[in-house]
């Protein structure tokens, strides 16, 4: 892989995520910025390998994603589905007609044995992305959501439930036999590497299955890079998706401090230093207690202004 | 297979023989009419199991069909295709955004275990077609069009290369294990059964195919019901598709009488009845003489009322 004189890396889920990823996209000369994406959200359905994290990371990179909607492509169309609806077919994962070139694309390629980092490099370059966009692993993982009386694959609990369901605790398939994407690995141990920043997405469902296939979270704390992590609770909600339910349901404090005590216990060391929303300046000390450097600033991402002034905030903060 | 009081059989390729399917649908009460159709042209594209024949009979049964086109649905759009081709992807077979769902519904169904027969079936039920369409077979046939320097997949030939290849014979892949769909064989048995109409389809694409699985044509001539042909030449021309360049290519005299030999010394014995269009009724006593009963009408189906008045002359004929 030829890397470009300094560079970032990125860990990011979807759609929270992939709004950071686009502030540092934008603060950054062109190919410096790497995103490495959960795959554990990926899910095949109606024959179609779908990757709903890297698309959003494609889509919102190349300016195509629906910000309204907060999934999927601008000026998107629907006769597909309301064929598929009309011959009584499964229509509860909407697929776009344009966004489905991409998984059509995405599922010949993959039939034909190219693997999802080629694919996905290709797509990057033909959507004419210069960042560059790492799925987390080659092989599959799979998210299962554990609710009181079933198991749930992700898609099922979170696009055809609605995250209804009360969860006890999640489960990644195919992790343990999973080896961490080699060019994120390479770059870790790289010199230009100047920061990581993982982004605010949700702890348990989009960065926790990168950070446990196995010596990943061991490579991040390792690197001499530093790792800078803004927090996807905000006065003690979401932004975006179901981490603040996730949280109360497993009687975890539903604040910043709450995530920043999940990531100290799970993977003791990997942080440097943790963002925090100036709405929760309250909580710094405490955290800061839990041995990582406390920053405050405004995470509310609306405009793509708030993206980049947040980019820049995150870079500034560790020198990069 | 629950059977009407009576029923006629008609053998269908793609547009042409759908044109007469749709006028026999339209003269026959309801549930009467059964379709078996050519799935030599199936094929699996970019990860979706395509039946070209069979969704040209559904889309014509279901009044949805594009008639001006003369393949795939009305009113389609192309959104799909439009969004493949930014991505490069193979975008020759022009897949529209409300075709698509036929595939994908089709491709799951099939994945998860139900047969081309039932899926078939549910796809016309749903369309709201009370006539039958069987899928030839269960098993896969695919049609190779030999050309002079090489061999083509049918789709290819036909439409990735416009059937520009000279063409020197063809074959049908798992032909000789393919077992004839149960359902027609029996309604081939059945004293309800009053006439079998092959349609004006392609002889060797649409209907050799057919009649080549083990113990078909045997099958439609040991039938207590008439068979009647309607010939797909008319005036030296085929009136839709590459029939007559192929007769050429193969130094078949490209009349109604080639097409007439061609099944006289394939299938001794199978044609009761053949009809040929008024322009060729100069030819009637030389395919006559190959013994068969010639019956001369106007055969061209522009208008919906041409459709319905061929099917009326054939049935009549056979007095159905």
């Amino acid at each position: 892989m030829a890397t470009a004189e300094k560079s970032v890396l990125a860990l990011s889920g979807g759609v929270g995520g992939a709004k950071l990823a686009l502030g540092l996209a934008d603060e950054l000369p062109p190919g410096e910025l790497h995103v490495v994406v959960n795959t554990g959200d990926d899910f095949s359905h109606l024959g179609l390998h779908i990757c709903p994290d890297i698309d959003t990371l494609l889509y919102t990179l190349s300016g195509n994603a629906n910000a309204e909607q907060g999934w999927g492509l601008e000026g998107e169309s629907w006769n597909t589905m309301d064929a598929l609806q009309r011959l009584g077919g499964e229509t509860w994962f909407r697929l776009g007609d344009r966004d489905l070139a991409t998984h059509l694309w995405r599922t010949d390629r993959l039939a034909q044995g190219d693997s999802l980092l080629e694919v996905t490099g290709a797509l990057a370059t033909r959507l004419g992305i210069s960042s560059h966009i790492h799925p987390m692993c080659s092989t599959p993982v799979r998210t299962t959501v554990h609710s009181e009386e079933r198991d749930l694959p992700f898609q099922q609990y979170f696009v055809k439930e609605q995250c209804a369901p009360i969860v006890s605790g999640f489960s990644f398939e195919g992790i343990t036999e999973a080896a961490p994407n080699q060019n994120v690995m390479q770059l870790l141990q790289d010199a230009a590497l100047s920061a990581i920043v993982v982004c605010p997405s949700n702890p348990f469902v989009s960065i926790d299955p990168m950070l446990q296939i196995p010596g990943m979270w061991q490579a991040l704390r390792d690197s001499p890079a530093p790792l800078v992590m803004v927090s996807p609770i905000v006065a003690g909600m979401a932004l975006k998706g179901p981490a603040a339910k996730m949280m109360a349901e497993m009687s975890m404090p539903v604040t910043a401090q709450g995530v920043a005590q999940h990531y100290c216990r799970q993977y003791p060391g990997l942080v440097d230093y943790f963002v925090i929303d100036e709405s929760d300046a309250t909580l710094a000390a405490e955290i800061a207690a839990l041995g990582m450097e406390v920053a405050v600033a405004p995470t509310i991402m609306k405009t793509r202004e708030d993206k980049q002034r947040l980019a820049r905030f995150t870079l500034s903060l560790v020198g990069a």
